[in-house]
Parts: C-alpha cells; structure tokens; sequence
C-alpha cells in the first residue's frame, strides 16, 4: 500500500484530531497520505483512482459516503468508528495504532459487500442511475399520506402495496432502514436483495427475500408527491408511472477485517444490544 | 331537521348523480337544502352553523374534510359510503331511500366520537391550533432520513424514539395510520389516545395507550426537514425544538347511526377483511 | 396497620434474608407479623383475612401469586423488588427502611388495579372461574399446531383467527404477555381490555382494544390439544367447543404507591429500557 | 416413469374419489400403480423405493408427511391441492387430466427444494435426528410460560431470547410458521435458513437470516416444559442444556412443476391473497 487516504468529519473535534494522529502514524510508515473532508465527495472520488486504501474516522454514514465516492474504484475502506452504533465499521479509535500496521502488513481479510443498481425509468426513458451499499427506498415524500406502488420480479407480478413506501436493500442493509420497518436481519454473505414495506395499509406486510440475481421492479401507481431514497442520502422526485429497477450491481463495496468471517455474527449482532446476552455458560 | 347540507366529491360521476337523488329525497320530504362541493371546505364551514345534518357521498376522506368543517358547529354526519373501505361511513348508496326518512323522523343514534387537539409551540410561542379525529403525525419529511422524538406524558419523561415519526391517534385513527404502523385497533367508546411509532430504529417499539385526559407533549429533538401532519391532510414544518401538545379535543365529531352501540364488532372490524370470517356455528 | 404478612421466596437466600429484616424492622414497630412462604399459596390464602398488608419480597411472579391469595381479602400489597425486571413491585430491597414506616404512618397512595374474570363453559355447564390480574390465554397445548378460535364481544362477533393462540388481558397485564406478542402498553387507568392474538397465520393480526364493561368470548373451534392459561400460572385443558368468557373481575388488586399517579410512566416504561433515554433537554 | 404411487387422506370423500380417477388414469397409460393411505407413512417408506413418481392428493399436510416418507429415496412429488391454501402442491384437481399425461411424456420441471438436517443432543449424546422440509421449532410444550434459548451460528455466539419458543425455516417454510411469527417469505432458490423467534419478551425480536452451510445451534437455557417440534408433526421432549444442531440436509424434496421458475413469485405468493391484487396496468 503505497497511498493511504483519510476522510474526516470537519465538524467533528474527535475526527479531526483522530485524522492527525492516523496522518502520522501513516507518515511513519513512510506511506504517502491524501486526506479529505467528509463533506467533499466529489474531491474524496477524483482521488479515489490513486488511493490504495481509505481510513475512515465517524459513523455508519460517513462510511456510506465513501462506498459511493470511491467503490467504484476498487479502494477498500478501513472504518473507524466514532458514531454511536456502528455495523460497518471495523475498529474503535483505540486500535488505530495496532490496526494500521496490520493493514500495511497484509495482515487483514478483505470482505466484500454486494451493492445494489437502481435505474428510474420514466416513460420508457432512463432518468438515472444508482448504486446503494444499504438499500433504495420509494414511498411518500413530504406529506404523511400512503403511496400505492406494484412489485415485479423478473417478469412475475408479485403484488400492490399502499403503504408509506417500500425499501429494497441489500444484506448490508439489512440493519439499517430495513430493520426498522420490521425486516429480517440478513447475514452479509447471503445472496439476495430484501424488499420491504414500511407502514402497509391493511396487508399482510411481510418483507420479501429473493434471489440477488433477480430483477426487482418498482412501480409507482399512486402518489403525487413521492420520491427515491438511495441510501437515505440522494432524492429523486417521481411521478405516477415511473418505475425503479433494482439490480445487484457490478460494484461491490470492499472492507479490511481482522477477525474471521464469523465477525457478523460476533460483532455486528452485538452491536444490536439484545438483552440478556452473555456467551453460553 | 329543518335544513340539511349535501356534501360530494364534483371529480366522481357517482357522488354527483347520487347527490341529485338525495336532494330530490329531501325536497320530496320538505327538507330545506345546502349543498357543495367537498374541495371548498370554507364553504362548507360557512353553511356549517345553519345545517342541522350532513350528508356526505364520498370515502372516509370525505367525512374526515367534512368533521373538520362542521363538527365545531355541532353538525351531526351521515356518511354514505363510495370509497372502497368505509370505516367511518354508516350507509351504503342502495340504503339511502330508507335512511333519509328514518333520519327526519329521529330513528337513530348519535354517535360521539373524540377528537384530538394539537397545538404547536415554538420558543414558547403558540404557533398553530388543529383539531383531528384521526390523528396527529409528527415526523419526517420528504427525505427518508429518520427524525428523533421525545415524549413525555403529563410532566413525566416516557421515551425518545429516532424514528420515521410518531402518531397520536384516537380511537377512531386506531383504523387508519395508526393500524399501518402496527398499532392496535381501539374500539370507539375506549376513552384513550394512542402513541405509535413508525419505523423505529433499534427499539422495542410498541404502541402506547393512555387516557385521554393527560397531556401528551412530542418534543422534535433532530430533524432538519419534519413535518406536522394532522389527519393526513394539513401540514406545517417543524424545526427542532417544536413541541407539539395533544390533548383531547372539547369538539366532538356526530355521527348518525342505525344500528346497536355493537356497530362496531360487527361492521367496521368486518371490513378489514379477516381471513375466514363467518358467525360462530 | 395491625397486622403485616411477609412474602418470601424459600429457595432465594437474598429474600430470606430480607423477611428476616422485614420481620425486626415490624416487631420495632410494634405490628404483629405473619411470615409465610410463596410456594405455599393456601396458607397465604388462609391467612389473608387477618392482614392489613402484604409485603412480597421476589418478583413479579411472586406478586401475581400474591394477588390471587389475597386481593379477594381486600389486602394492599407492597411488592420490593428482587427480579431481573419489576412491573408490578414499588420498591428496591434498600428502600425498605424508609417505605416501612411510610406505610404505617398512611403516607403513600393506595392503587388499585383492575383484574379479569375469566369462566369455562362446556356444554353450557361453567367449568371454572377465576381471576387473573395479567392475562387469560387460549391456545395450543404442548404441540406447536396452531388451534383456531373465534372471539364475540357481547353477542357481536367479530373473528376468527388461526394462530398459537388469543391472549385477553388487562393493562397490568400488557407488559406481560401481551407485550412479547406484539400488543400496545396500556397504561393502567385506561379502562379496557386487550385481545392479542399470538402467531396468527396469514391475519392481520393486530390487537383490538375494548372497554372494560364488555364481554369478551372465546370459542375454540379447532384444535386437540388446547389449554387455558390464566396469569402463566394455572393450566386447564380444553376440547372444541368450549367457550372462555371474560369480564372485568368485582375484585380489584390494591397496590402500595409512594410516587404520584405518573409512576408509570417515569417509573415502568423505564423498565423497558428503551434505547437512547434521558430527560427532554 | 414406470410405477406411481398415490397418496390420498382416507378421511376425505374427495380425496378418495380423486384416487380412483387417477388410478384410472395411471392405468390407462400402463403405468404400474401403488396405492395407500396418508395416515400410514411407514406403508409409504416402504414402498418409497420403488416409486418414480408420488401423486398427493390432499392439503400441503399429506405433502409434509410425503415428503418425510419418499424424499430420501429421491421420489418426486407431484401435489395436487384439494387443501385451502396450498403453497407446495402444483395443480388442481380439475388438472389432473393434462397433467399426468405431461409427466409421463417428461414434459416438465423438477424442482429440489433444500430440507433442514436436525440433531438433538443431550449430554454431549446424539438423542434423535431428523429432516423438515419447512421448520424445527424449539420453545414452550403446554404451558404458556416463556423458555429461554441461546443461539449460536458456527461458534460464534449471538443471541439469548426469552420466548415462546425459536422457529429454524427452510425457505420453503417461510411460508408456515415462520410467517406467522412475523419472518420474512424467502423465495425457494435463496440458499439460506431463517432463524425467527415467536413472542420474544423485551427484545427488538427480529428474524435472522444465515447461509445454509453454517451450522445453527439452539441451546435451552431455562424451560421446566419444553419441546422440540419437527415440521409441526413430531414432537420431542427436551430439558435444560438439551442442544439442537441445524445444518442443511443432504436430503433434498423433490416436486414436479409445470410452469416456469417464475411460479413462485406469480402462484405462491399469490395465495397469500394481499389485498387489491392485479396486473401492472
């Protein structure tokens, strides 16, 4: 690893500081450093191509940010995390100095995530284009009344919901909105996209697995003031009729771990705060 | 019952011919007539002080505009029901020859139902007063980022919630947003509020109920773009520090009933359709 | 206060020890004592007649024992808590000293909460009776095949469900089983109670809240190896046909309160240790 | 296809009758025909051997029983429905006439539906095994009181629940028990098991979903009165530090299906019957 980035979060005093101290540690290393603002995303992905490795300092969302700006480009991500509940960060703030070395050494296992492709299609025209870490959600924007939206896999109508929306996500994000609206919590490696329905209108409102090499398609049929949602980050206003094709992408997000690959289930399910645990006695 | 008002909905053909035969009912019975159109809700409360009945054609919808305008006045409601799910409603088009008359001549009851009263404050000022018979939505806007939420009952501190809202609903919103949330359904004669959060992260998120006469008070704590929305029709925005208090309302909504106080078992949780219903054998 | 009972736990040191406390702590006082063992309910039972107050030492569990000994007699119970997690009990073993004397001077509240009565008709024949202060469930027996019953409230009938069972309780007992199967929290002065069905196959299952003066019945229409459950604690096999019908109970269970009315909501939601609390800022 | 077996439930007219047409069907085409009774299974075992086919004549009860019986041996089931909801069987029994004529020319799909491998061990001794085409489920026997169960996925420790009990699903059984629990529908080429607890008490009580080739141990912690079920159809006594081990079998069922591998978005989750179904228009 030859160029190692840091991405802070400017109005945050642990971050920066934590970046100064990630900067020279990388420094002693002898390994050259590109480091940037959070807030800046188009200038994390102009670097993005020269970076050999991305340190993180904040929260899932933080994190988020980078997947977008620099996944395409193959950079894997070490998170750090400084946000209070964090599923896709790696290690606390104290480990820095242990974990660096590691990373540099090879010492690590590289995990990677499926992200998902969300097209938007109006009038048989292609609008936009996306990719997600955690999930795509169309539903209602600002005012609190139900959209009615249909569901295709493949070709195979599946059924019509009037609901405040539905979230399609991938197993990442199974822990984020997914899992408020009342979905499974669903291990990284399985291979599959959810789709979830948040405050359903008199149905019997279950989530959906299905396979990830599926076509899922979203229809809007009701609703005047709704919206796309890509990882809670980006908005698109839609009309009646357009619809919302999810894919698994051809980008996949690319995370150091230190621990084997049962880390999901001891760490990220930890994080959860289930009451009672303990290991088994 | 000296002057009845028809309300219907001008974009349906069926509430406008339906409105043409209840107006030749009630001329044929020597009944004096208002009647408009349910988009001029100010009309319709400046009708409101002279009318001694409403008649609604129309869905649910209909009647919630309609308890707005004239249940201040103490204007009692006839629902007729042209939606597809009328839980508010009391009679269906073919029933309307033989419910006119049984109203002009007293055969019915009079069904209270209680209302919720919302008052927004900011920075300790009064901004807004409504009234709902449905419910109250504290909650996000138009981007599916969640929002957080305190509650507090009375004086006393209950929860915080980062959520994608809250609902304060009455017994008669139990079927509505409420229900899509998760909530219980409260029969109408249960004297109580319902607190229900949509999409809650991380928490064990039950409704709550609570008499009706304790002052319930959402403190929005985190939010950059939520929203106030009261029967899910009226919207303001919130910034953070907004309270909004519900109490129970002193209007009450009237409606006309035919049937038992037993109405309620038997026909409005008939329309949400449970699987294999049918009498006791 | 003339005469105080003591409840204790026999297999727990930390409750026999206590009792002995208890026990000096009264005889300074100069009040006659009656000590008994909670796994002996007929004693209690027994004794009940002669006590002006009760003071359980364990967990809700040993309450509910409590109440179904004593409430009948009209004894207030003073429950200290020595569970993981205290709905029903006031205090903690270190309060004693300070909430004895309170009670003896009359310095506290005294609550009453309402209870269920619960009635088994076979064949027209009533089986059985009792009260439950938490809940009456109906439902499978040992195998986990679901049993199909349908509910009546008064003479209106309202559904069916297919499911592991239909939990009726009060709001005492909506922390309690009600609770794990998805139902509201009812605080406990809202007049009612709570249908909730557990597992239900294919519903929309949601809880149905009702006034407190209805009659609520059960039906088991299918299921071979059904029971009753009253308050987790009592067990009566049913066959198909049998009717379970509940209405408020004439006894009332008294506890002592120290607090005012809004205990239960600084103090019992708090127990649900919601994530993220703290007081509005 | 040489020799068939048909499988009819002796307690249904329909059923009966429905065997005898297809027998004379079967024998119209020279096929050799064994014949015998659902409630016979170990009949059935016996015969499974010599079987090409296995035609089910019942609900998806007879095809689980046939499953257990003629899987292991490799038969293909071909399910007629005569059940109310039929989520395994393929064709009607107004089909029959074209549909065994299809499988006896090959024209056809075999689909292989995963099965669950369970083993109970007590004392470090393997007690009993068994494979489910849908579900084990570990909790409660007859008494409505909670159990409590840790959860381990390969050695990795994840959760404790307080429960009614922990349902382990096939994707195919998504559909049964696991739904009623709240869990997710997974469409059958999802290769994974569902972890999904019913009634958890105080826990944020959310399916997981995990690989199928992690090994799944449920270990009871506390249940004076618990069982394991398989299937819904065999039953187990365990007690506390009983362990059950869920791996994905080596067996797997087999069925005959006619239309595309899109059947089970367009038919099965069609039975579910959500509301306002149709076309995208």
């Amino acid at each position: 690893m030859q160029r190692v980035g840091i991405l802070y979060q400017p109005s945050r005093v642990e971050s920066r500081r934590l970046a100064h101290t990630v900067h020279e540690v990388l420094d002693r290393h002898g390994v050259a450093v590109w480091q940037g603002s959070a807030e800046d995303e188009q200038a994390l992905g102009e670097a993005a191509t020269s970076l050999d490795l991305l340190i993180t300092l904040g929260g899932d969302g933080t994190i988020v940010h980078a997947v977008h700006a620099v996944s395409p480009a193959g950079v894997p991500i070490l998170g750090v995390n400084l946000g209070r509940l964090g599923f896709l960060a790696e290690v606390e703030p104290s480990e820095i100095h242990s974990a660096i070395p590691r990373v540099l050494e090879g010492d690590y296992l590289l995990e990677e995530r499926m992200m998902l492709h969300a097209e938007v299609y109006r009038d048989g025209q292609r609008l936009l284009v996306g990719d997600a870490i955690n999930d795509a959600f169309m539903g209602r924007g600002r005012t609190s009344r139900a959209v009615r939206i249909s569901v295709d896999v493949d070709d195979h109508y599946v059924m019509t919901q009037t609901a405040d929306g539905i979230i399609v996500s991938t197993p990442t994000g199974s822990t984020a909105y997914c899992l408020s609206a009342g979905g499974p919590i669903i291990a990284p490696d399985v291979d599959c996209l959810a789709v979830t329905p948040v405050a359903a209108h008199l149905a019997v409102a279950h989530a959906i697995v299905i396979p990830a090499d599926r076509v899922l398609r979203l229809r809007l049929i009701k609703g005047d003031d709704a919206v796309l949602t890509v990882d809670g980050q980006t908005d698109v206003d839609l009309a009646p009729g357009d619809e919302v094709h999810c894919t698994q992408s051809e980008v996949t997000a690319k995370f150091i771990r230190f621990g084997t690959d049962g880390y999901f289930y001891e760490t990220v399910l930890r994080r959860l705060r289930w009451p009672d645990q303990g290991p088994i006695p």
